[in-house]
């Protein structure tokens, strides 16, 4: 904070002077007691609840069954880079199921020398560790390949959200189970109703791969998983397979549904694009962003997030005149790999049309493409893996649009 | 992850071998599909919830006014190193009050040239800033220093918590204010009933607190200070005024009840230190902690939490033998300034008595004393600053206590 101090108060000495005479308070506006209760307050309590007063919920898409779909966290209303849990986004194929703990198994099983089966408390006694790490849906802002995006950053983008996440290495119980000569691959089951299957190369499943039982401090929530899920640091977030209750190791993958029918990126060619778990650096303007209205011209603070799958984000650069020049936000530390990193940047608006947007950097200088790049190189015909720079039009009336709307 | 996983893998093997042939499925055991509903779940929610087969609560001592007291993190159930929103420590003087964000203000007045009189909205466009933060209470733990201690980690370490803060450095706003000369005090005051009031040093208020008004992703919670509160890095809890209305500065500091009568340490020789905001560093093993019952002899994971209101955890030592010998425990990265940070430990119990504790050691230097030193040096008549060593004893049967119960 200490370097950061003296641009900032030049920052805020430009930003008073933008709001005019508004923070210098006039004499009858220093009653400090507006809105003020002048009554006990409630009492102390259990398990607390948010404000009445807050109002930020997670959208969904409308589907023809209620158990299906997405749902989109309201990055717009976010702040810092931990999503709540109960604002976590959520993508279900058979609704969310209510597990009973005591009754849980994890089974490991196929192609190892020593078959197991886990209860949840057997799990939470093994070695932990814990990992701030973003989740992002494989579609997430898949609506911008064909510029159909949605009218907000939440409804665009929100199908990505960060948490600290507990639980056990991978490693080690795939290691206890024995991997047989020519096990090459980990297929994980979900105990939702559709069984949802992925297959993970078990290459992966020996490096980084968390089973875990723990987001933000407690347990998992249900729809994340509860009570035991897959974390796979920087794949996307189908494969983070939820309510997991087995692991069978085999020598081929599976070729599951969400392998072959969805998350597949289909090529201009007509060929597809498998098991493209990886997510590249990506980076999104929360503020100003879509549906918003600034109050009029003046100093602001432009804000987003960046993250990517690789690792750390190394530099976000922001152009306000889109795309012809860039400048360097401040980057919020601590830097944590593969998690969401806020940026920030303080910017005029000076009543005039601006076209806004971000471009992430990450520590192995991959460097976010334009849209027009991105369909070069994959053309138009997939859903998933969108990772292009996200330009916003603020209006000189200052409402903020998309720039394709 | 990747250079604790040699040590980590050996670790299991012992530990698979400690739950004898447990881990080993039968046959008949392998069926995954235990607990697993075959039918669809539940739809996708707007704000989510936890689990129903989750009780972790806080706890609250009784008090004759539901109102006011304290209520207590349940440190045992916790993973990780954020304390969930819902589960963070209370600590009210007139009860929570229900502030419509619309209609409060901050007024910063006194001994300045520009009384300033700022809206949410305006605070929150702002420079801004996030920071993970232990808050502690200043009695945490203070039934230790006559080892009355409450019988678990919940209801004697409870009144401490962590969690992602997102505000305004309180320097630009004071800057903006500009302190007269001879302004040596911000005497700060709540909008709860009570008007809570705390006078903090000048100096501190330009270096590093915030004006927060975001927790973990979203607004505060109203049970920490929604829609404003002060956030002041490592000082005990009581200071960090919440429900934020009035920042008044002064020449003296204003000796208010809550600097006075409570939150001062009653010294041997009848003297009292008075101001003494600063949070030593501390540590205390959350498992095996009182209350708990080991299920039999075997490898475990000792685990546990440790923080410093001066900087960085730099060590964590284990003891096991009642303070003989001691080990380094594992600590979890990054470790944050001023947060918690979780330790971690392999430690086998062959079914004989044991009292076990940890030691923090901060990146000052400053190495937590034992309750015998600290009372050497500061005598019993205190209720507040306690940072001893804390031991738990683990019984022959496996049930864990106080060592002084």
């Amino acid at each position: 904070m200490r370097n950061s101090k003296r641009s900032s108060r030049r920052q805020l000495l430009q930003m008073g002077a933008a709001l005019g005479g508004g923070l210098v308070a006039a004499r009858e506006k220093l009653r400090a007691d507006d809105g003020a209760p002048g009554q006990l307050g409630i009492p102390l309590g259990p398990y607390g609840e948010r404000s009445p007063y807050e109002k930020a919920v997670r959208w969904r898409r409308d589907t023809k069954t209620p158990e299906t779909g997405s749902s989109f966290t309201p990055l717009a209303d976010s702040v810092g880079t931990i999503t709540p849990s109960s604002l976590h986004y959520e993508r279900h194929h058979a609704g969310i199921p209510t597990i009973d703990p005591a009754k849980h198994r994890l089974v490991i099983h196929g192609m190892v020398d020593r078959p197991l089966s886990l209860t949840v408390p057997e799990i939470k006694r093994l070695p932990s560790v814990s990992r701030t790490l973003v989740l992002e849906c494989g579609g997430n802002s898949g609506s911008e390949w064909a510029a159909k995006n949605g009218p907000d950053v939440q409804r665009s983008y929100g199908l990505a959200s960060c948490s600290e996440w507990t639980g056990v290495p991978l490693s080690l119980l795939l290691t206890e189970a024995g991997a047989q000569h020519g096990a090459a691959w980990v297929i994980a089951e979900g105990a939702d109703a559709c069984r949802m299957e992925r297959s993970i190369p078990i290459a992966k499943a020996m490096d980084n791969i968390l089973l875990a039982y723990g987001q933000n401090g407690e347990a998992l929530r249900p729809a994340q998983g509860y009570p035991l899920r897959l974390i796979i640091p920087g794949w996307e977030g189908n494969a983070n397979v939820k309510w997991l209750h087995s692991l069978k190791l085999t020598d081929q993958a599976y070729m599951a549904r969400d392998e072959t029918a969805k998350y597949t990126d289909l090529m201009p060619d007509g060929t597809a694009r498998i098991f493209t778990y990886q997510m590249e650096a990506k980076s999104v303007v929360t503020f100003p962003s879509g549906g918003q209205t600034l109050p009029g011209a003046g100093l602001y603070e432009l804000t987003g997030l960046a993250w990517s799958g690789r690792g750390r984000i190394e530099r976000v650069d922001i152009t306000t005149d889109g795309g012809r020049t860039w400048v360097k936000a401040q980057l919020q530390e601590p830097r944590l790999p593969i998690a969401f990193t806020r940026f920030r940047l303080p910017w005029r608006f000076d009543g005039r049309e601006a076209v806004i947007a971000s471009r992430a950097v990450d520590e192995t200088g991959y460097v976010q493409p334009t849209r027009e790049a991105l369909i070069a190189a994959r053309g138009m015909n997939s859903a998933y893996h969108f990772n292009g720079i996200k330009l916003w039009k603020v209006q000189a009336d200052g409402t903020v649009t998309n720039v394709e709307a």
